[in-house]
C-alpha cells in the first residue's frame, strides 16, 4: 500500500468512527403564545361538536370503519344522493355518514397518551413526541425536486436517497420524515419499499410509514418488525404515519385502511385534515378551526376505538387560497393565527400537536421564501408544536423538495432551537464582574465574563453570512441560494452510512425483494 | 389645447384628487408574548437599579445635565481617570458620574405619559403612540443606498427625497421616520434642513427631528412651529426624536443637548441605548437587558426632570456580535428574546416601547434577508412594540437603505398588520350556512358564505407571488428582488406631492434658506 493510499484509508477509518453530530432533543422552555381566549377555545370546541353531531363525517368505501363507529354507539346512516350547490352544480355524495355525540367522542379520546416515545434504530435518537418537546422532520410529499444548477425536475429515487442522507446528517433534524419526495422512477406500488429501505439504511433516525394503501401500511409494520423486533414495536411505536382527512368532513378507505393497520400494530398515528381555507373549509378561520378539530378528533377517536391508548398526534395542515387566483398561499397571517389556535385546541384535549414547518409559495429560495418560511416557523415554535413536518426543503406550496431550501431551512431550525431556551437569569447571567472590568463607554470584547461565554453566548450561523459588503463583493456577491448549493453538495460528498448489523440489513433487503416480487405478481402479503 | 393634452391634464387633475391610500392605524388585539416570568422582570429591574445606584451613568462634556441631576437629588461625582482593562489596555474615563436611587428615578418616571399623539400635517395621519397601538416607520440612518440595477452607492439627497416619497405613498407605513438615509452630497451641518424640508413637502405623515446637535434640534422645533403653529406643538408633539445612549452607561452632550431642547419644547423623545451585545453590553441577555433598562430609564428620567410629562418612548435597539468575526448579527434568537423581554420592562413602567423592524445582516434582499427580517418582525409585533423604526428598507446591519428591500418589507408590515387583528369568533365566522351549502368532500369556493367574505377573508399579497412554476417560468423566473424593482420605480413615477398651503410652504423655504445662510456664516440661530 502506498503512503497516500494508506493515509486515505486511515482518514476513512477515522471518519467512520466520527458519529454524525446531532443537536439534542428540544424542550421548549417558553410559555406558548395564545391568540384566542379560553372562552374562544370553548366556542371552537362547541362548534366542532355541533359539526360532528349534526353534520357528521362521511366515510367513503369503507363499511368496516362505519360499523366500528356504529358498534361504539355512534349514529350511522347510508347516504347515496346528488348534492345541489347553490350555483346549480351537482355532486355525488355516497358513503356512511357517521354522527357522534361529544360524550362518546371524549370518552375514547381520553385513552390517547399526551406524549409518547418513537423508537429510532439508534436508541440515542429515540424521540419523545408531546408535552414541551419539539421534533423537526423534513419536507413530505413533493413530486418535484429542484436545485440551483438544474432547476426543477421530476424527483427520482436517487433524490429520495439524497434527502434521506441529508436528513441523517443534519444536526438540526431529529426525525427522518417519510415521503421526503415522490421517487417517480419507481413503480407506484413499490415505492414504499424503496422509501423504507432508504430511511432504514441511510439514516438511524426515526422515520414514517406508508399510508397510500393498507397493504403498504402492513409492509411498513413487517419491515419495522425486522428492524426493531416485533415485541419492541408493540411496546413503543417504531413508525409514525400521516393519515389525512379527505376534507371537508370525509375520510376514505385508503387512509382509514392504513390507520386501522397501524392502530392494531400499536404504531403512532398522525391525523391531519389537509385544509386550504376557502376551498376545503370556509374562508373564516373560526369555521376552519372547528372543522379541523372535528376531523382530527374523529380520526383520533377511530384509532382509540380500534386500539385504546395507541399513540396519536393531533395534526393541522392549514393554508388558504388566494381568492383572486385560487392558488394556495403560505406564510399568511390567517394561517399563523390558525396554527396558534390549533395548538390551543390540541392542548385542550392533552394531545401532541403537529403543524407548521418552513412553508412558502415561492418556487426558489428567494426573499419571499425567507419571509414566508420564517412567518410559519415563528408561530410553529411559539405555539409549542410537538412534531414539525416540513421543517426543511419545502418550496412552491409543497410541490418541490428544494436541495438548497433544505440547507437554508436548517438555519431557521437552529435559530428556533436556540430561541426556545429562553433567557438565563442566574447571577452569572447578570455579568457583575464585567461591569468591574469595563468602564462607562468602554467595550466588553475582552472582559473575562465575555471570554467565559465566548463559545455559547450567541447562536452561530451556518449558511447565513454577516460579512460586510466589501468582503462579500470581493468573494463574488454570492446570495444565500447559491451559498447553500455548495453546502448540500459537500454534505453528500462526505456522507457515510450509519453502521447496521449486517444480518438485519440482509433481512431487510430480503423482505423488500420478496415483497417486490409479490407485488409484481399481484399477491397480498397476508390474507386480508 | 389638443385633445391629448386635455385628457392628460384631466387625468392629472383626477389623480390630484385621489388621496394616497393609507391603511388604518394599528391596534394589536392579541395578548403580548412574554419570555420571562413576572419574577424575571423584577430581577432585571433590580439589576438595572443596582447599575444606576452602584455603577452610575457617565455624562460626558455636559456639566449642565450633571447639575440638573445633582439638583434633583442624585449623587454626582467628577471623574478623570485612566481605566485599566484586564488585558492591560487602558482608556480614559472623564466626565460626571451620576448615581441615582430607585425611588428618585421612579418618582420622575411617573410623570411620563403611557401614550401620546404625534401630530401629522394631515390630521388624519396623526399617530397615537403607546398602549396597544403600533406605528410603522422606515429605516433610519444608512450612509448607503442600493438597488437592483445600480448596486450599492453613497446615498444622496435625491435618494432621501425618494425614500420620503415612498414612505408617503406606502399604505403600510404610518410615519415618515427621520434620517431615512444620510444625504452625503449635502454639507453635514445643513443636512437636517434638507431632511426636514423633504419630510414636510413630500409627505403629510408624522416625521422625526434631528439630534446630531442641539442647534439642529432647535431648527427642528422652529421648523415645526412654522408648519404646525407654535401653540399647537406645545399642546401635542409634532416631532419625535431619537436620543441614543453612548453605551455602556454613558450619555454625551450631543444627545443630551438635543434631548434638552426637545424636552423644553414638549416634543416627543425616544431614548434608545444602541447595544450590540458582546461589545457595548455583556454577552448575556440578562445583563444586556438590565443595562438597556438602566440607560433608557436614565435618559427618560432626565427628560422628565427637565419637563415633567413630556412624551417619551422607552427604546431598544439590540443586536449581538458574531463572536468569531466581530460582525453584528441580526434576526438572531438572542435578539428576539431580548426584544420580548424589553417590551415586558417597558410595560412595567407603563411606557411606550420602540424596538425591532425588518432587520438583516444581508447585503441584498435574498433568502437570508427574508428569514432574518421576518425573525425580527414577528417578535416585534408579538411583543406589542408601539413604535417600529426600521420597518422598511433596512439592509447590511443598517448600512444600506435598499429600494427593493423597502418594497418587500411593506409586504411583511401588511402581513403583521393583518395578524394583530386576531381571529373573529362571531356567529358569522363559524359559517353555518356554508355547511348547508357544501356536502362532505365538496368545496367551498362558490358557497354564499365564501362570496360574502371574498374581499376581506385573506391577506392580499402585493409583491409576494403565488403563481405556479410554469407560469412563473414563462414570465421570466423573476425572483422577489427583481419583482420589487419595478414596483418602487412605478411608485416614484406616479408620485404626486400632497397639497400644502403655499404660504406655509414658502415660509418653510424661507426658514431653510435663512438658516442655511446663517450656518454657512457660522451663526447660531438663537443665543445659547
Amino acid at each position: 500500500m502506498t503512503n497516500v493510499a494508506e493515509r486515505r484509508s486511515q482518514r476513512r477509518e477515522a471518519r467512520r468512527h466520527t458519529p454524525v453530530v446531532q443537536y439534542g432533543a428540544l424542550i421548549n422552555k417558553l410559555a406558548p403564545t395564545e391568540v384566542v381566549s379560553a372562552e374562544g377555545v370553548e366556542l371552537i370546541h362547541a362548534a366542532s361538536m355541533r359539526l360532528l353531531r349534526e353534520h357528521g363525517i362521511l366515510i367513503v368505501d369503507y363499511p368496516a370503519a362505519a360499523e366500528t363507529f356504529r358498534k361504539a354507539g355512534a349514529s350511522v346512516e347510508w347516504v347515496d344522493a346528488e348534492h345541489l350547490y347553490p350555483n346549480g352544480d351537482t355532486t355525488k355524495v355516497c358513503g356512511h355518514l357517521v354522527k357522534i355525540e361529544e360524550e362518546l367522542l371524549l370518552q375514547h379520546l381520553r385513552h390517547a397518551p399526551s406524549e409518547f416515545t418513537q423508537l429510532a434504530r439508534n436508541p440515542a435518537r429515540n424521540m419523545v413526541i408531546g408535552g414541551r418537546h419539539t421534533v423537526f422532520a423534513p419536507v413530505y410529499g413533493p413530486p418535484f425536486v429542484a436545485d440551483y444548477e438544474r432547476g426543477r425536475r421530476l424527483a427520482t429515487l436517487e433524490d429520495f436517497q439524497n434527502f434521506a442522507k441529508l436528513a441523517y446528517m443534519a444536526p438540526q433534524i431529529h426525525h427522518n420524515g417519510g415521503t421526503l419526495l415522490e421517487p417517480n422512477d419507481v413503480e407506484v406500488k413499490e415505492r414504499h419499499l424503496d422509501m423504507l429501505l432508504a430511511h432504514a439504511l441511510y439514516s438511524d433516525k426515526c422515520f414514517m410509514g406508508s399510508v397510500t394503501h393498507r397493504e403498504n401500511a402492513r409492509d411498513t409494520v413487517l419491515f419495522s418488525e425486522i428492524l426493531f423486533g416485533a415485541d419492541n414495536i408493540r411496546a413503543q411505536p417504531a413508525t409514525l404515519s400521516l393519515i389525512n382527512a379527505s376534507s371537508p368532513l370525509r375520510f376514505d378507505d385508503r387512509m382509514f385502511g392504513a390507520l386501522e393497520i397501524y392502530a392494531h400494530a400499536r404504531q403512532a398515528i398522525l391525523v391531519t385534515p389537509f385544509l386550504i381555507a376557502g376551498a376545503m373549509s370556509p374562508s373564516t378561520m373560526a369555521a376552519t378551526l372547528a372543522q379541523q378539530n372535528a376531523e382530527a378528533l374523529f380520526g383520533i377517536c377511530y384509532a382509540q376505538i380500534l386500539s385504546p391508548g395507541v399513540p396519536v398526534i393531533y395534526g393541522s395542515f392549514l393554508a388558504n387560497i388566494d381568492m383572486r387566483s385560487g392558488a394556495p398561499c403560505f406564510g399568511t397571517p390567517e394561517d399563523a393565527l390558525a396554527l396558534y389556535a390549533g395548538a390551543q385546541m390540541a392542548r385542550r384535549y392533552k394531545l401532541p400537536y403537529r403543524s407548521g414547518g418552513n412553508f412558502t409559495g415561492s418556487r426558489i429560495p428567494d426573499a419571499q421564501a425567507g419571509y414566508e418560511s420564517a412567518s410559519t416557523m415563528w408561530p410553529t415554535i411559539q405555539a409549542g408544536v410537538n412534531f414539525v413536518l416540513h421543517s426543511a426543503g419545502w418550496l412552491e406550496g409543497g410541490l418541490i423538495a428544494g436541495y438548497e431550501k433544505f440547507i437554508i431551512d436548517l438555519e431557521m431550525c437552529g435559530i428556533m432551537a436556540r430561541y426556545m431556551n429562553g433567557i438565563g437569569l442566574e447571577e452569572e447571567d447578570f455579568a457583575w464582574d464585567a461591569y468591574r472590568d469595563v468602564p462607562p463607554g468602554g467595550h466588553f470584547l475582552g472582559a473575562a465574563h465575555t471570554m467565559r461565554h465566548y463559545d455559547t453566548a450567541f447562536y452561530q450561523h451556518g449558511v447565513f453570512n454577516m460579512d460586510n459588503y466589501e468582503k462579500w463583493e470581493a468573494e463574488g456577491s454570492v446570495d444565500t441560494y447559491k451559498r447553500a448549493h455548495g453546502i448540500w453538495k459537500r454534505m453528500l460528498h462526505e456522507y457515510e452510512a450509519p453502521p447496521i448489523d449486517p444480518a438485519v440489513r440482509d433481512a431487510l433487503h430480503d423482505f423488500v425483494a420478496r415483497r417486490r416480487a409479490d407485488i409484481r405478481a399481484g399477491k397480498l402479503n397476508r390474507p386480508d
